[in-house]
């Protein structure tokens, strides 16, 4: 593979006029799309017409005339067919580790239900949320919480240990899709059925999996997920995160965060809560109008997306991305250290390659993950650094590859500009080795 | 009064200047500050930058360079000398609904901890979360969710029985500081005072308060306090809200919410919760930036009136304008049917104006308010309007008076506009009389 083959892949590509509706900073390879989505060309018009038009002349008005109050439903339904959820079952609305909360609050209360109601298990038999060590950590402590107050136990695991520890204590299964620092992702359909075969219910965050991989909730007979807007899906800094709920489970339980916006009806003003039946529910409060706008924008893209083969040509494109990345740095990187973190099958990888580095003279060690992806970025390379724990998980490289907008001429380059920075020790610069806040 | 004598008020107001800083569409005059505060002008290009510049060109590095993850708490220190808190002391995030869940809790695991410690009172005497039946719903929502996880009692009283309400059994007493119904002011101070007494904690909502009148949570030695940025602070739609704690309270407890955001060191990603010492560990999720940067410009609306005289100021224009209004409805739309439900003592009014009004025929019957409202926005004279509950509190006609934005002349135009709709019968026109959504 070279340059010249890498461009015929891009003129060939079906989905390459995709990126024009992306602005992207001139001499940028922009390999970070799953930790913030690039911005849709359509953002600055739509959010600026939010601005001055909806807010600056409609007012309080535009509640109603701007379609604010039904935005989480109505980007929900747009987002659906994406996920695999049907109509009315998804809202955007606050964080991902609020609708956790919410989520795995009311899975619990469901677990504690089901004791109760069948009589047979005692309940301390039955009191297990279950996930990876390696998790994301936000889940992992809002987890922690819910399990204290709730007398249930947070067990954590490597993916390895998940068949032997699915056991009947196990009330919740609790799993990111796809690994935040690996890009690793699970058979979503066979551990959902996994958990239900011992009687836990499955619990998916799906932040690294919208709009990057296929994800079908309702083959896979999932119960709850939660996810992002702001990484795969374009949304803009901090837009909001979403939320779905199977229909089986939906009006079942209250979640705990009662606010206004999940009340059957919100401008009753009534003193007395009485959730909203369906997804509606788990809402809570006054939503940020301008950040869910930017959720429109993103959704825009896929939109686009949808009628140049949907999923399927996108994860085709993403899988083609990430072989030939892993390809390259292999070909071209080889002798610098760089071992692969991500799965090389495809049924078990995402959209991003994580790299790990060791220094060749002393093989057993993390050497130079952060410094290498500080000297990628000086060079407009812009993929991101995630610490390792110093034992079990390694330092990390990591990229990823957005099909809407990354190329296979971008790959190339990006390999080429790591390459680079390793032959002439670049990334051994002081100025590349100065830690300070990453995200 | 007359028409030259409220524009010779205009003309001799110090704080008129403000106005100019705000685009209002032409024709309007904006009561609705309340709900919705008008866009300053400065939103659109400082919105437009972060967009265009943090996003579109920054990307992924803008969570350092723009500032992007300090926001909570650089917003939240602007916002501290308005209502009395120290630096470091507040966060801007998540919204009032989810603040009050968290500061809720956290006061009732002190309350609970507090009889622990003490061996005095069992639990079951000290169960108490009182409140007023008219408070915002979705702050009794929130505490009937909390109330019923922790085995406690919500209890809903009118304002005149608090007095006799407060006793050793209450836990908490929860107050909305400026009723969104009436604009009745409750005394924080002593009120704060007499919860002390009987060894309860004071939760104070803002919602109303912030940026609309004189608050000192420091003076009044209150405990907690959420509120709201999109209503008097200008923040945008939804802007997230804010949220308070005492020092003496602040690491007393970790708050259930426990996301990354709010741990000691959030990008060392460890799988074990640790919260954050002081207020960021009030912080759960990932924040909506563009939403922030809205309450950004909000914020710089009031650094303006700072030099102008600042609080004592904005409160001094704000109760001439309610007592301008107040008179000229009493005078100008004399037998109309409009009754006053707003305090007229100025210490226990807030920013705001409600009317109630009956049938000059029927007296005892609510009629006609929202017909009535309708019919003045259709002029351009935007209040909003508030349903009773047929009982003890009647339909409410709302208007907001900001003194940042709102002039004497307006209020004179206000009223004229509603003297006309009245004497002419406009308000009984179909079109006013058809019912929607209202926010």
């Amino acid at each position: 593979m070279n340059l010249t083959e890498c461009q015929q892949l891009d003129a060939l590509d079906p989905l390459r006029t995709l990126k024009n509706q992306f602005t992207l900073p001139p001499g940028v390879i922009y390999l970070d799309g799953n930790s913030l989505g690039a911005m849709p060309k359509a953002a600055a018009a739509r959010i600026a017409n939010a601005v001055q038009q909806e807010w600056g002349t409609e007012l309080i008005r535009a509640w109603n005339s701007a379609g604010w109050f039904e935005a989480p439903l109505r980007l929900g339904n747009r987002l659906a067919p994406w996920i695999g959820a049907g109509q009315n079952e998804v809202v955007v609305t606050d964080t991902t580790s609020t609708n956790l909360y919410k989520t795995l609050f009311a899975a619990i209360l469901i677990a504690k239900k089901a004791y109760t109601d069948c009589g047979v298990s005692p309940r301390s038999t039955k009191n297990i949320v279950l996930s990876e060590r390696s998790n994301f950590p936000t889940d992992l402590y809002i987890a922690q919480g819910l399990c204290a107050q709730h007398g249930f136990v947070l067990k954590l695991i490597e993916p390895e240990e998940l068949p032997s520890a699915l056991t009947e204590q196990v009330a919740v299964l609790m799993l990111t899709h796809v690994n935040y620092r690996t890009g690793a992702m699970h058979d979503m359909p066979s551990l959902t059925a996994a958990a239900h075969a011992v009687g836990a219910l499955a619990l998916w965050d799906l932040a690294h999996s919208a709009g990057a991989v296929p994800v079908d909730l309702t083959a896979a007979d999932a119960d709850f997920a939660v996810g992002c807007t702001y990484k795969y899906l374009n949304g803009g800094p901090g837009s909001p995160a979403f939320l779905w709920v199977h229909p089986r489970h939906v009006d079942s339980f209250e979640q705990p965060l009662s606010g206004w916006w999940g009340h059957a009806k919100p401008f009753a003003m009534a003193p007395d809560y009485e959730a909203a039946k369906g997804i509606a529910r788990y809402l809570c409060g006054t939503q940020p109008i301008l950040s869910l706008t930017g959720v429109e924008c993103g959704l825009d893209t896929f939109a686009a997306a949808q009628g140049l083969g949907g999923m399927a040509a996108l994860r085709k494109k993403s899988l083609a991305l990430t072989d030939l990345f892993i390809q390259l740095v292999e070909e071209r990187c080889a002798g610098f250290g760089f071992g692969l973190a991500t799965p090389r099958h495809h049924s078990q990888r995402g959209s991003q390659v994580s790299l790990t580095r060791t220094d060749p003279q002393e093989p057993t060690r993390s050497s130079g993950a952060y410094a290498i992806v500080q000297a990628l970025i000086a060079r407009g390379v812009i993929g991101d650094y995630r610490k390792g724990d110093g034992a079990q998980h390694a330092d990390i490289l990591r990229f990823g590859f957005t099909p809407l907008y990354i190329g296979f001429e971008d790959v190339w380059n990006a390999v080429e500009h790591l390459r680079q920075v390793m032959l002439t020790d670049e990334w051994q610069r002081p100025e590349f080795n100065q830690t300070h806040a990453v995200t």
